[in-house]
């Protein structure tokens, strides 16, 4: 049994989106009782992470060591045609996901209890992303 | 053909631990051939790796990366709940896998020579961390 | 319906190969138009990524970025049995992928615009990289 849909989230600039809930909704009206879920995100200056999803702070420390690890602005980048969050918000990506695989049990995503399922936009103005979500069980 | 199994590790606080055996055992007695098998941990303080597994070194080394590059303690840092290696631990586990996607040909995970499958604790002491195997195929 | 192809890719030394071309082709030739498809790389010396694919100053920012990030030579390491390029070789594949899930839409892989599949060669000299695609759905 395989199903897939695509959405939209609009996003307000640089931060985090959580998705959890609305993910958890489309695996149980699909049917599917065990297998795997894929969530892909068709940007490559957006991304898709698990993270702690009791403490906001964790998200905000997430963020700032982003911020520090991958500078707006920095001059080892060439390629700034959208501004100085452009390149960052590419190598942003690379370090994190572009796409989460997560189990499906008992018709829902497995996830432990302190696991969120966020989207992290990484440009400073809010953007549309599109993502997939393909679930293939039984 | 959906197999799914949960289990749980022990670990003996910040370190790697060889999942490759157990992971190849469970596929081999799953009877599926050719498909996919994901692996997925519960948690977001530990995480998942594929690494070479010769030399120890190498590990050991990759350890060291990490201890640099989030220093435990690190005043940028405001989530520290649990200690200083709380939120050092959610960065790591956001810069490696909470998830390995990884082919199953022949019966098997069809790794490379040098490829293990490691968990990585990233708390400094010991726990017990949940994972979910799921091989989709025939 | 399982779809497993095994191939390989002689690349020319330290950078990206493009591989977009060729996994569409594989998946449009498989006859599957739903699914998921699992790319896979049976190395710990070279990932895989998706990468913006217009500008190529992109891909040379992100190995600017991976070059000061994971320094060839640097003491920290310990292995290097195969130069100043072995371990960071590892380390830029731990935090880049060595498998990437996709979604299959339409008998394609549903990329965005801007994606693009990479082979990143980590070590400094080429080397012959085997592949799995392994596709899944109906």
């Amino acid at each position: 049994m395989v199903i897939q849909e695509t959405f939209e989230v609009a996003t307000r600039g640089r931060g985090t989106h959580d998705l959890t809930r609305e993910i958890q909704q489309r695996v149980a009206a699909s049917g599917i009782r065990t297998g795997i879920a894929q969530l892909f995100v068709h940007h490559t200056s957006a991304s898709l992470m698990l993270c702690e999803n009791a403490d906001p702070d964790v998200r905000a420390d997430l963020e700032r060591f982003m911020s520090r690890l991958v500078p707006d602005g920095d001059p080892l980048f060439a390629h700034d045609a959208e501004g100085p969050d452009d390149m960052p918000a590419h190598v942003r990506t690379l370090l994190t996901d572009s796409s989460l695989s997560l189990p499906i049990s008992g018709g829902r995503c497995a996830l432990g209890t302190w696991q969120g399922i966020y989207l992290w936009e990484h440009r400073t103005r809010g953007h549309r992303r599109r993502l997939t979500l393909t679930l293939i069980g039984e």
